[in-house]
């Protein structure tokens, strides 16, 4: 037997025991365009693969009465370089996902529970909207584009949401503008909105400038 | 008001009105390297954005116990050439998602009910195994390496895997080799198994040569 | 001589014809997830190569006192399949290219004449700000972010902006809340605006819902 | 066993039949960005994936002593799509393979008879040389760069290059300066050869202009 | 002639001299998903862009009676990055390549010497087999797809098969079952083989578990 | 207000900051296939996303009587990895951008001032020449290919190119023949100049061999 095994082995004539399948991030080591370092093969165990930060709802006692927690390159490190991540989205009674984009992914939703409308608009400004409201119905976000999602029925609704991406990133409409330092001259020039409209924003959200 | 919106249109300069953020498939026209040919934007509606087929169960009376539902660019058009599709995994008590490989795509799972061993053999042969058993646990599933699920708890599983491509396809192991005419004498050479194992899964499985 | 040239051809073998570097715009057949179908070769002049759209000044006569003059795979067909494409700023005195996205792209632009404050928002709500006024003056605007331009100065300003991808698409954020029919229960549920501040701005727009 | 194969077919819930691993060429649909149209699965056979054009030596009776015999997917419709081509190099006592670029891959050479000197030149105008002479020696020409194979043995040479791409293509110096209808004035102002010099090589290679 | 290169020196106003055309692997410096980090272009010779490990024949004193040779980005530095690699297979008479998959490449085989049969299995289970041989016969394999090799010949075979990836991986269906330590229980259950089918196997390629 | 905003912080669940839009070039840390490595978000500012190098024109007063300034990755932080890159053209009255190609990106060029004509070759040898006059006249450059561009009037001509990759390079034919150490043997061999011609342009340009 052992001859036998020795045989077999003699199969491939490899120089680095490196030649693997994954990236593993390791969160210690450079990032680049493409993601993070890999961990050392040697160092990875089947943990790596596996992210548990989804299996708890989110916090919905909110302003959106709702809350998406991501498991993203930056949160789950075996996804990292394959193209691919995950969300869960919690909406309380009335909750609402605010408008925003991934800038870098579409977006896959499946609904696991309730009643949700669900939108985005195109690049020529037409709408789709649909309801969900079937465990399994599902409905896909065209990267970059601005959507929403509301829940419409009488109960928590819960969905899972896949990105085309390891690092798909969010961009919430109402953070960009009123949550951050963006001077409000700039905003009500390039939005039309009022600046009093978005001074009362910027204290809702807690934006300066 | 008339004015003004024409003052409006006016930012723009626009040759063809074709600039559309997706390419929703149309089954009737070529097909190329990227995926089906778009729609006209004209043709195109909500429905086209959502998939009902993952809401009903599949039927897990079979040999395996289990059902895959699969939503790829075949099935779904709005996910054509976006890079992401979905399918749902519903397993029976002792249910089992054959051994089998995902050529095109890494898959990310997300568990809904039930309690699962999920597993993938990396190209160096090392095994990677985990239980999931909360709503929400998350498995990644690296490109084109065999892997399986198998339900271990006492009661239906449901799952829902995501893919990193909009045609992922599944090559199940046992179907590529014995519910297939792969002669089996080559079979025998190129996996060592005895002629009488290959004869007796092709009688189960279907296959002939 | 003839006969050095026939022993010259026999260098390649090669069955097909069509063995070219670029894929020009046919406008007349299917499109699918990577651009427009090839016009045959034969048919290619050197004129599908250039386009002339981008040296007549925009008109900016409009709200905006501003003009986007695009030149993408829907208008330049030379440019189908080879990841670039490129358009045309033009803004009056006080013009503003409003807050917008391209969500198939990041943008490069070039000041050529005049004073412009540019900006974006990234997804962790940082605000980054440069004042550009020399011919030559660049900004980079990483893909999908919100991001806009205005004309500080006291002439008029010209500015040419590229991207990386034949089919940028441009979504503008005011048209896509108040040119549109988004339905303004769902507006002001996704973004705190009041009712009140969303049908005026439709009014102004030409939105409906 | 009928019921057995029942049971194992509603493993599978497809829409489609059309879930294939490759799109073999069909020359007469639509060509895109990203190859040639798909043939229909049904009349795909294994002939689509064997390509026997390789078999026979190119004639290298001709100026350069050396012929060059390509496989794309222009010649062979199993690679469309697939990211990787290959040709074959024969070369004569003194042949030569002359100064060329693949605008679209890297290209890999396996040398299987003979002895040969390759080399290309880097971008900051860097020049990597190496001798080649056992079976199976392998060189790596990075995209898009000029490189040159030449026969400095006393026999035949043979050699197979492998491309990244299934459409690399083949810019051939000479061929682009001297066999073309490019303007004398052209190539004179812009490479600082003399017009007589261009108009003699014009006249070997049978140019133009 | 100082004062001539002088002036064409200033043709390049370059801030770094690092404006490479490859990215040779260093192998003590962090890898990405793209691949191994690029050694400093003042390190990069000749040498890291040949390799002579496929010169040498494959050891088929195995159980196979054949051998794969791989150059792929871990072995091969010049290679890193740039969507292509190669390996070498040799086929003592009777010798057999088992059924495998390259997780994340398509192959194009080209036979230099001997008769093989070389086939794959596509992901709805028909089988393509071709019998090649003549020197330069070439067979595509499509990326993920279970295939083989099998000299059918009198004498020995070779062949160099070319990757559309630097890091093609392979996964040998035996190793991954039989030399891992892949629970015999989860086998059988995944793949319908029976236990005692998979301890023997097992015992004859030195699995465990 | 104190409490509003602690409640919209808890919108979202992330484990790490760095879910970053961009990926500016940090020059001290290794380099990869896809780019450089990226900054620490917390020490990117405005300033990389500005480049101003482009704003003084280039230095004409060479052989060439014009200049090529580039704002490629290695100069230009912030868009590294981003798939987009630009240069500027200063061309003195008769100045020429001597034949070369850019082996990793298409070009897309914006004339700004001046008459130039520009033309590309093909790889089937097909000249496309353009001539350009118009402040926005573009003209594409397929990737890889042979172009030029020749100030033909009489007055300094001023352009700027984008690319469709952040690291484009640029391969100037006369510099990789004649101020490269490329022996002239080879040179002979591979080109059908003569000696003589050859040894004389690299006299005037700097090489050696």
């Amino acid at each position: 037997m052992i001859l036998t095994i020795f045989f077999i082995f003699s199969l491939l004539s490899l120089a680095h025991a490196s030649v693997v399948d994954f990236c593993v991030a390791d969160y210690n080591a450079p990032k680049g365009p493409a993601g993070y370092s890999c961990k050392p093969p040697s160092k990875v165990t089947a943990n790596d693969f596996a992210y548990h930060g989804l299996a708890t709802a989110g916090n919905t006692t909110n302003i959106f009465k709702a809350a998406v927690t991501i498991a993203s390159d930056a949160q789950f490190p075996g996804v990292n370089g394959l193209g691919i991540s995950i969300s869960r989205l919690d909406l309380a009674v009335n909750g609402v996902i605010p408008l925003h984009t991934h800038p870098g992914a579409s977006q896959l939703l499946v609904l696991v529970k309730g009643t949700i409308i669900a939108g985005f608009v195109s690049s020529d400004n037409a709408v789709y909207l649909k309801t969900l409201h079937k465990l399994g119905d599902t409905m896909i976000f065209p990267q970059g584009l601005l959507h929403f999602q509301i829940n419409v029925g009488g109960s928590n609704a819960l969905a899972f949401t896949s990105f085309s991406s390891a690092n798909p990133r969010l961009q919430i409409l109402d953070f960009a503008l009123f949550k951050s330092d963006f001077p409000t001259e700039f905003i009500t020039a390039t939005t039309f909105l009022d600046a009093a409209v978005v001074k009362k924003l910027k204290g809702l959200f807690g934006g300066s400038g």
